[in-house]
């Protein structure tokens, strides 16, 4: 806030026609009185609430009150203006349009909608979706901040408090023991990854918003403050030094990726608050847009938190993300372990019912929106350990063995054997062979179905090709969920969803297994089941073979995160992790195409797509479920080449929301 | 061969107009004089040599002479008849276009053209160019063969002999011992794996051409026999069943590829054959078609070879297999563990000499035919050992350490001390520990450049361009190789080929330092230096892209095996080895689309590149350059699409031939 030595007269200030940290119609700003530049400069002088002024000066208040509706009224915005009074009269020295934080943004346009200043559609184009991220992170608590110790980048959203630690194999150790940690880097590496995943929020004292930090950060979610160049980290001596403050490591900081400031000590932090005026104004935005906007959630909670964020249905329920759940993996693993289809059926047939109630449960949640469910996606080696955790757990339990049998061995030595999970005493040599055969054959398993790309692998509608009871299984459970909230008189809209397709062949034997069992139920329950049949579209093969994909289904939805690996040939954790920041700092590359799509290649195999795919079956409905769903830029694109919804993670439905009704508004 | 029992007259016999063995222009046949059709089935009386019966019945002898002209001018294609002669009259009773192996094959289409019966055109059409395959892998003496012991499918091309070895971890240990050994199994699957990189071929008692064992096989080059019935494998017992015969594990047996017979012991082979009437078909092969064919070699030996097949130049050398030669890894290694770009590039200046007489003595041998030479490609990771390995060897490193530093330790408990590569008295200490320091940071650097899916990860132009030196090197190599040969008076046409890329910003950034040495070069040489500079088209994006990237570049090349990795989302390792068997069996894909060109959407974006990559640069030298170029049906897709030319791997070059020319002919 500058106060210029415009005049001598009687005051000098600065107004902004509304509280631009709430968005409050009130009064807002200072003024000095008999105020001189130098005054202010050398801050030797306090200047005072404009309130004040009606005490002081009533009737130049009078005028400013004037002033400030006048401003308002004629630019429709919020103004950020200067003033002087001389000798008793206001002069109004400048005025801009004011700049907010995103709640007051929010808050203004609906509040200038009603006083009647702007349009519905003014109210809306006036805040860039963007800005709507800062209000759905945790963030810091704006009565408790103090100054901060060192300001750097805004990399990624969120606020965090954790032990600064100054690399990574610490950050993993403490972060892995529970403790909350935040790496604390000049800047990171490829190498620095396992670092990530422990940490809290990351902080670098260089590189830029594409910097490899920011970049991974964005990726995992986590926030992150980049090239805060006034911290000098010195790993050896384990401190940092801001100026003349030493930080040593295990001191507490918090980090503010939303504004890139970073603190001392752990300050309290605010859950993502969503505001009644957020409600109307994006209340508005969905009676505009073209675009539905969907959640990608994969369990009722997560349901639940989706439809709070205003989701008009659930775009995509990844179905993996149920068999991960403590008490279900171990029947998946069975299943996986099965030497025989029979095996495998047993198994699966203990699952079917679980994945049923989990599809009652989401259907009720949603009901009557739209939930679409993909079939088994990942490979299944991504169910098991790894080849490395089997190894030393082998290795734990051969010790072990030898230990119960009473042999003598040099246990000591073995550093393992700290890692034992029981005292021997409690264990018998039976419970040891058996545990040890179930790892041994894990291992067996697990080196059978290794991948050298496990992205372009065994996976998909090809795991559900060449094992037909397990796609039927989740068919059957959709389909009885089905049944079930009908005769509950629950309004359901489900869709069945094949993944990774890249010939109508796949999905015609999918749609067998489907048809079969339908018939069956139907003939069972009496009546139609109603239910979408669909494809993923994420495999640059099914843009190439849409109109013959579009026979067999009633919906498309591109899958944009696998899409761009495969139209970029880039996996997205090593691209991210080793050469994308780089390409983005050189200018190889504007965006991360894994955030924004790339509208160049990706955008082109959509549109021939959707092109191809409407010209089989004009009625086909097409969306969108990889993650540049949220991005504003993204949505735009789809609404102009035609998609029917977007699907995003929950957090970013309000941006797409706003997205959404913007992209129509700006056609 | 049937003899009829038709008629009771003198003679009854079948005849070849031409030895459809060896395509010889000579009277070929057999008969039998007063057979009775019970004769020949009961296998009692020998029939005789068609000659024989110039002395026995030589008025009939000369009619069938005249029969047999007559046959061929009116068919203009070698006859396989039948006949009889009764009461002294000759009868012709059936005559058919006959078939013959591919040697006699080629040998007619030549005689027959020299004997004005057929056009070149018509010699060039009637045959196949996929049977001139049967000519270029080793194959059984046909000398010396004897009754096959059973008979399956012709899975895979080549002949091979070992013992008979029923699983895969036994095939490895002998395999990797020096043994040959030949894996036989009821049907394979992918955790066999190991046992067919040990083995000279495959023999499956189940499956088809598509099944598991074939299409690995296949994409390895082994000769595979599938599906011989007849044997039963008893792994339990060890031994083999066929018929009353059993075939003990270890008895030597060998597999003829391209017939599907299996015979005990070792049968002598042949090299593959390039007789003098072959280069004079496809000498007139090469008159008629439109594209070019190049070779795919990477060293001068290679391209010797490639030169005999007929290539017209090398249309891809993948210059990462010159890093691999015995020489040259540990610089190359040490390039990949330098810390500082300072030690990198003082590896790389020890390694730009010996890039250089590469390519001098590669150009040299194909002058004055152009050689595409491709930078680095593959990850870097894959100059160096696994992590599994390196662990190995650190683990007996360490053991070692311990022994010459007189440590009691159990030497005897430990395994991996017998793999010590020299007595204990002759290492030092020093030694011991310096090697240890190697192999840490090995593995320390093998687990930073760890990727999730190497196929998507850090490599081709993207190491190029963080890593620029690398390039550099190897484009300065190629350009003083070319100042070099003109030197010489070697008439040489190099071009620099960038892979993996995705924009034309790729291109320009390395486009810069081809520019710049090649101002510099040209200062000092005196002369302009010829040479083209292109890219690979081997991403989607490039295809999406190519207008674009044409402006940069002088010629195009798909590289269809990428290509076809990211159209599909297939990773061709895992998919011929996991699921493609099974969809190529069950019809929901007709060819394995790394073998065949996947027309329906690789097809398309070719189309798509080729169009707008020659709007932007009419002249563009548009080819492609992976391994369905030597494909038949993939090459006519690329003449109709209007490419240049198509490189393959050597001794696919002659089908290849035949098959552009067959392309162009059946336009």
């Amino acid at each position: 806030m500058v106060f210029g030595n415009k005049g001598n007269g009687c005051a000098t200030g600065v107004g902004f026609t509304r509280n631009p940290g709430t968005g409050e119609n009130e009064m807002f700003g200072e003024y000095l009185t008999n105020a001189q530049g130098e005054d202010v400069v050398a801050g030797i002088r306090t200047p005072k609430p404009l309130q004040k002024m009606q005490e002081e000066m009533p009737e130049q208040y009078a005028q400013l009150v004037a002033l400030r509706n006048t401003l308002e009224s004629h630019y429709r915005e919020v103004q950020d203006y200067e003033f002087t009074i001389e000798k008793g009269t206001l002069y109004c020295l400048q005025t801009r349009n004011g700049k907010m934080n995103a709640a007051a943004m929010v808050r203004t346009s609906v509040d200038m909608f009603e006083e009647k200043l702007i349009s519905r559609e003014q109210a809306i184009l006036r805040i860039d979706p963007e800005l709507l991220e800062q209000l759905l992170h945790p963030r810091l608590d704006p009565d408790s901040t103090t100054s901060p110790i060192a300001t750097g980048l805004p990399a990624s959203p969120g606020a965090a408090s954790g032990k600064c630690i100054f690399d990574a194999d610490l950050a993993e150790k403490l972060g892995n023991a529970g403790e909350k940690v935040i790496l604390v880097r000049e800047e990171t590496r490829p190498e620095d990854i396992h670092g990530f995943f422990a940490a809290e929020g990351i902080l670098t004292s260089r590189g830029g918003k594409t910097s490899h930090a920011a970049v991974v950060a964005r990726g995992m979610g986590k926030p992150c403050v980049a090239g805060a160049e006034g911290i000098v980290v010195d790993v050896c001596l384990r401190q940092a030094h801001i100026g003349e403050k030493v930080l040593h490591e295990g001191d507490v900081i918090t980090l503010d990726g939303a504004t890139g400031m970073v603190f001392e000590g752990a300050l309290p932090t605010l859950a993502a608050h969503f505001s009644d005026e957020l409600k109307v104004l994006l209340g508005w935005a969905d009676e505009i847009a073209d675009l539905k906007v969907m959640a990608n959630s994969d369990t009722p909670a997560a349901a639940e938190k989706a439809l709070e964020y205003g989701a008009m249905g659930i775009g995509l329920c990844r179905t993996e993300r149920m068999f991960n759940a403590s008490d279900r993996l171990p029947i998946v693993i069975e299943m996986i372990l099965a030497d025989t289809e029979d095996d495998r059926k047993a198994a699966l047939d203990r699952l079917m019912p679980i994945q049923r109630a989990d599809f009652i449960e989401l259907f009720s949640v949603m009901s009557p929106r739209p939930v679409t469910v993909r079939l088994l996606d990942p490979p299944m080696h991504e169910f098991l350990p790894t080849e490395h955790q089997l190894l030393e757990q082998i290795e734990t339990l051969r010790l072990y063995r030898d230990v119960v049998r009473g042999r003598q061995v040099a246990l000591a030595t073995s550093a393992t054997m700290t890692e034992l999970p029981h005292p021997f005493s409690e264990l018998s040599e039976e419970f040891v062979n058996e545990a040890l055969t179930t790892k041994e054959r894990m291992l067996k398993k697990v080196r059978e179905l290794q991948e050298v790309n496990p992205m372009l692998g065994h996976r998909g509608v090809r795991l559900g090709i060449t094992y037909p009871e397990i796609y039927e299984m989740q068919i059957r459970a959709i389909l009885e969920a089905t049944v079930e909230c009908a005769k509950q008189g629950i309004s359901v809209q489900p869709e069945i969803m094949v993944p990774q397709v890249i010939t109508a062949q796949e999905l015609s034997n999918v749609k067998r297994t489907v048809d079969s069992l339908t018939r069956q139920l139907e003939k069972d329950f009496g009546k139609k089941l109603r239910f979408k049949f669909g494809t993923m579209i994420e495999t640059v093969r099914a843009c190439t073979r849409a109109a013959q994909l579009a026979e067999n289904v009633e919906f498309f939805s591109f899958g944009t995160n696998d899409l761009t690996q495969a139209v970029f040939s880039f996996s997205r954790e090593d691209a991210e992790n080793k050469f994308l920041p780089m390409y983005n700092d050189s200018g190889i590359l504007q965006d991360n195409p894994f955030e924004v799509l790339d509208i160049q290649g990706v955008g082109q195999l959509i549109e021939m797509a959707v092109t191809n795919g409407r010209e089989q079956r004009k009625d086909l409905k097409i969306g969108i479920c990889g993650e540049q769903g949220g991005h504003p830029d993204s949505i735009r694109f789809c609404h102009q080449v035609g998609l029917n919804y977007v699907s995003c993670s929950g957090p970013r439905v309000p941006i797409a929301r706003l997205a959404a009704a913007n992209a129509k508004l700006r056609e």
